[in-house]
């Protein structure tokens, strides 16, 4: 323990390397719950995002590169209890009018973790001037914000409205 | 396996135990930041946030009431997942200048989880025509979304630049 304080750079990286591996997660996360939705829509919308998550796995080992670190995930509990939840979701909803809404609310618990993390990295990297690092991580803020709103509006336009419908139908 | 398929109100209710058992474990973690928290704004911060989230138990309860359910928490793998990573940080950054940005970060992440949440409860609520569920949980949600803004405050007016200057000291 008589190791140097840890200093912002430590945080950072050590928060890079938790966004990595939560990241990955997602990447094998997202085509079980394109399987399990019901709507086209809501599967495009996951098979869109897996395909995003690709170039955000990316735009991280470029960051990595930009503070000469190899790039490597460090176990996040809050991801795999996130990804719990949506395998919850596809077990106990299987077959049921509801499972989209359920699924639309997993997928936006995800990107509100995302949301948080990269906003974080993002100001932590601007106290660090690493401009190239601010670009990259902003990039990917807004495709997950971006993808936050087509979930929004999908669930608004559609998924909850036939949960309903068929609740009534029942 | 013969049960009736599950509806947007099982759906509601489930997520409903969800955030319950997430506002209460948040009631204990709260004062473990703030103990760990260096800063004095930020210690105060989470001591209101944690008098607020008293009252977000109490509404959660009037919803149950509305929906004749008992109160009752179901455990929620995310919100373990988020406190864990808060533990992590308060046990490898203690009395590092970086702790008050680590901690800041773990709060927001709960904070955005909550946010997604809420978010979703609040759009079943509407669909299930459920208002005055809409208007207290709405409620809530507002309250997390400002919690969410203050702990931004904080971090870019004070912890980061300390952060920094004690780095940069170093």
């Amino acid at each position: 323990m008589a190791k140097q304080p840890k200093t912002l750079e430590d945080l950072f990286h050590d928060s890079l390397k938790d966004v990595y591996f939560a990241e990955k997660k997602i990447l094998t996360a997202l085509p079980k719950l394109a399987k399990a939705a019901q709507s086209d829509e809501l599967k495009q919308a996951f098979g869109k995002h897996r395909a995003e998550t690709e170039g955000h796995v990316e735009r991280l080992e470029q960051v990595f590169a930009i503070i000469e670190k190899k790039a490597q995930g460090k176990t996040c509990p809050a991801i795999n209890g996130l990804a719990e939840e949506g395998a919850e979701i596809i077990e106990e909803y299987k077959g049921s009018p509801a499972i989209d809404a359920g699924l639309l609310a997993a997928a936006q618990a995800v990107e509100h973790y995302e949301i948080a993390r990269y906003g974080t990295l993002v100001a932590w990297a601007e106290k660090l001037g690493l401009e190239n690092a601010v670009s990259l991580l902003q990039e990917t803020l807004d495709e997950e914000k971006d993808t936050d709103q087509t979930l929004t509006e999908i669930a608004e336009s559609m998924v909850n409205d036939e949960a309903t419908e068929i609740d009534e139908a029942a």
